[in-house]
């Protein structure tokens, strides 16, 4: 079971980047920790027989994540996707599309609190298309999302 | 470590309400489930030596869900609130400001992914004033609800 | 054969209450002659071979119309809703959505005409999950009402 | 006492048209069936001594529905308009203006429940100078309809 | 001379929530106060040769609001009405048609400022049937309002 | 020098429709009058050595309004264009279309100030391709907007 | 009978400004035109035995031309205003209530056809207090705005 | 195989009408060259082993442009509609419903390119019941339009 | 202590302007009034030990009263201001940023019930930067805001 | 003569993405097919006397896409573009201004019938700036463009 | 060559006003630094031969502003406008038509940066007639915007 | 002291595109004019004592204008940024939460005026993280936006 976790446009710069909102740690911190809970998850729930294996994608460019998602369902044997769009989940009609046509189960996370914002970040073009959205926990919003995600996989 | 679960109108009849839409689960159902969980998770993460006390309400009265969160950091000493408001999660202001005056940390859930409804469900008028939202996975909105109020109590 | 009929705030004062718009004639008026002309239809398009009983209810309160609701198709053995939402009919999601979760055959009247008055009445929240509606002919539009909801149950 | 019936365009196809939203009687199906009712009220309630004469009018063209408004008043004694301006409902302020200027009582029906259709047939530019309006009932709105008109022409 | 004094949601907590936005008096003191008022001011101007008598209610029900105003006109004697509707002020269609049909004397009054708060305070629903409205005087505001009131009821 | 005057919608039965905002009046009235003032100007500015001749139409029928300035400009030989589109002044594209395609001035009238009735009288669709506009004189508005459109010719 | 004929800011350049889209003729012509027009309609309409006196004045201020209107009612014994309010046509709600208060028949006069112009000109604030509105004749448009307002005054 | 072409309002006008923006040819110029490309369209694809007959209709009238749809399907034999509605298109529901009311593959076309003009050309209300749509081409919409129409029809 | 009064435009016309809106009282009335009223309150409850004195500014030109706030803090030792802006009330940032540059303590009065007249009476651009707004209740306005300046500036 | 297609997003999977909606074929097959149309209609027309040579460009980067036109224009002498830029047509002015700057006939075309679908999907930022537009073919969309593309340069 | 320097409403009280917004300088520190920075920029690109003349104007009063801009074209031969129209930058037509009434070369300019404080500073009426707009600089604003101001100058 | 001068999509083409809105002048002039003019201002008003050094980057995709503003703070110790998003300007959360989490002094600059321009690029997103904006001055848009930046990073 191989899941994709693709981080959007400034999330490279985790933990640098205005800590009192985004937290201290870095992206390949909470990259490793999901690791280890895709672990326990399955040794717990046993969705799958084998491993469960994460794949991580970071880039700043919109249409590279266009790319990796349909390169996910035609090349990657990808059975799910946990996202986390940043800026461009309120104006990327084209990763809409994309996951549209992936017709992976797909999970949308925030670190922060979108909802309690500026008013361009109370709407997400993306989550007509996912499973669900979760928002506002920090990086327990990815651990939360992931094992979302998983059950998900699992039930369906 | 007391928490307030908290159920809107029409979610007295999960199980029998529109099945494919809100799962076959009954309300007291996913209340044994969740009061399971935060043993589990005080087990592992040690939030409390005491046990954590879950403590259920539910109502179709916009008012009374006022009141009962009024009662919470008056009275009842709760710790912290999850909250599925159902549909007054799209009218009510009157839930907002008691959720701000009780000042206590609240997670929003839902069953349903309320963004990929109707139009009138994109928005969420309790959102601003809570930790966080989950919307999206069924049952398992409650239980990811859960451990995200109960890791937010612990680091804060 | 069981019809509801629901009546919102504001309307236990009928009669008294600004008589130009709603006329001089109590609840209680309407509802007796309800019952007679549930009756007469019977006796003439035989929609049952029993009588039809008609029970009725009036809140103030948003959340009790929502719970009365949901007891209709969970204890009562209700076939079908007349209802007059007074003015929750511009705000109440939650009405909205005990009308869908029942799927009962429910008919919304007005007395006014809601479409020629203020403009926050101009909208209806709950025509959307109603078999029809019927607005501006006073207490006659009960009557119609009823009669609409008869046949739409008898052809059903 | 004579009520005129005025239905707009595309209504000269009933049967035919989409039936499942239109249901299969034929428009010459429902006038006759109105001619009956007429019959039965005024034999129930005596609005009048003489027979009420209903006469009939479809047109595709606004303008040609404009003007016979405006003859029924200054021409063919009509006491009474019963309308189904089907699309014209939405866009069309001239005959907003010639039932206003005709000062005659009028009643607008729809067969299908326009408001839990397009959001382009919600607002009806008609209904703020009708006595009542009535919708979604199939051919029964006519009927309804009917009875309404005379109810309010007895009492007026 | 009767003056029934309503408070919406949330204001039963007075003193303790947020005491730099809503002061630190309790529901209880201002009321008191405001009995003291009412007598002063009849003292001076002589409304009435009897004492003033107020009675108070608070409720977190917006329904239970629209019951006491219907009560207050049809068996309570009451004269007048000095009300706070708290977060009502901006959803309630229902409260609004119960004062119209009261016909009684109401004034508006807010501890703070609404129009300097935020957006979805900025609109009250309720004012279009007041005699006028007094917002951001702290308990002040209630005061003023008494005596807007008596003046009001005075003259009219 | 021929003048077209075009009369739109509910115009025909002018005198007798709404008397107090359309004045008694009939339409052949005031185009009796027309044509003395055309003959009195033209006797005191000289703007032709020979008569101003005007022809009427009116029509209820907003194609066939579209059709007549279509033949104005390419049979008739018509030098000018007074219209009092009446309620199309609001909803016809076709109209501002077939003006702006005959390339003839054409000054628009309103008996009523439209700018001073319903929201929807406040926007023209025609204005934008006349020369002039002039309303709220009653019957003075056609005089006076002939006035202006023979003007114009002159000077043009 | 004394008319006053007021106007807005920049428009005492006239002649000079933008003379393409203004003119070529000065304020100072216009208004002698003006004298002479008032008389020749008196001396053809006879709206009064005396003669009819056209006081003038300009002014950039709002306020000015609010104090002006307010002295005309109460000082100068003024019968009717024809302004020209220039752009506070598009945002003075003080000019629209001081034209309110006056009760004096008003006439509101543009050179150019405000509703063919930028979007922010297609409001006037002041139309709904005037009796009539002409816009896009140029010069002339004073002097039709000046015969629509005294035959206003003579049937009134 | 049948295809209607119909034009809407001020179409008859085409060649002599701005030719600028519609070019210089005439309705017939167009339909005469429409008839050879259906000729040679069926040589070379063999869509049906008869002639492909075209029919052709213009008005200038809504409501007859909705009677010609409605008789296409009920009495013409018509397989397929090739429409340019003219300024019909950003305003008919009624042409809109025809259209859907006879099920029969339809394609916009429009001669100037709508979506680069004055906003109120911007949204046709057709276009969600038609196959596809085409314009800016000049008469070169109507040939690429029944190349569109008829290829569609052999697929289906 | 000094408290400045300012009136907007049309408010030097008191008494004589829509008596039936505005009140039969003078501006001068209303002035003399306040005095007294300064003085019994700072008899009652002592804000200070010398007179409270009031100083009084009507203007019809905004920037007269722009320029007397700005006068009132550099200048004349002004503690703080009851102002009824007017029409300017609506549409005035001047006057907002001149209140919010003062910082003087700032209470907002209106003789009419701004909110219940029509829509674009509706904002206050100014009520953001005062104390509190008090409106509906005739000359009374006046002499509640000064009561809760007054009350204000005790307590700050 | 050369001619650049370029497809935007998601496009390059074409074929294997949402069959349903946007067919079974890939880009490489309509690219192929698109190099035979271009040969036939010059060997019908002559368009040129040398062969017409595509070139094709696919991206899932909005910001190649840009830099692709630029070049097209001082590079690689391109004659005209025929595009679909997928998702980026409802959102990108990087590309809107590209196409500007390039002062090359452009093309738009879409696969589906963008304006049947959802609302953001309505509305295209580029077609301002192409010489038509055409939508809903599926792949007939691409062929019915370039020989509209072919016919306008052909023409210019 | 003249140079106008316009200021708009409380820019008087620069320096005192807000000092940490609009900063310490008073309006007559700017002025001198201006007239300095005037003649160095002569000295250096040699725009005239003599001097740099700068003339100041600062006014609360919008209609003034109006009139000093009118007479700047038409009796003071100034070449060019550098204005802060401080509060009617977002409300002030009358000085958008007044600059555009001028055809002089002008310069907007502002001390904070309007487009991150409040909404309504967002929209400036007055751009669309500018050459230029400069924000945020505090002081600098001013002297920036005159290089700007000359340096258009010079070239045109 | 190290400046970063980003240029945004489309402006590669400088001098080639539409030089009549945009110059004729090359990035590259402009690039090389830059480095002079830092020289200067820096011999003038020593804002360092070693040189301002100015790197360049040209980018028509968004996510590399995120990137190399996220590697600015992070790797390439630079102080401050002189941007032209070019279309991005009115798009782009990314490239706005590039700068916000950079929390470099930021100068965004603009060729030409574009809020005189059409509607879509009236609002900037980038322009609330900025420090100042400059637009319509053409190449001179840089120069004065520089030295506002080196003004501002001498300041703070």
């Amino acid at each position: 079971m191989n899941i994709l976790v693709i981080n959007g446009p400034n999330l490279g710069l985790l933990g640098k980047r205005e800590p009192l909102v985004y937290g201290t740690k870095s992206l390949d911190d909470i990259s490793k920790k999901l690791v280890d809970i895709a672990k326990a998850i399955n040794d717990k729930i046993k969705i799958t027989t084998e491993e469960i294996k994460l794949s991580f994608f970071q880039s700043d460019i919109e249409g590279e994540i266009v790319k990796k998602i349909g390169e996910a369902w035609t090349k990657d044997s990808i059975d799910g996707i946990l996202i986390n769009p940043g800026a461009y989940t309120h104006t990327s009609i084209a990763i809409h599309d994309a996951i549209q046509a992936s017709n992976l189960p797909t999970v949308e996370v925030h670190l922060s609190h979108i909802y309690s914002r500026e008013n361009f970040r109370h709407t997400s073009i993306i989550s007509s298309v996912c499973v669900g959205q979760i928002c506002g926990f920090g990086e327990n919003s990815y651990f939360l999302g992931l094992q979302g995600l998983l059950n998900f996989c699992k039930n369906t």
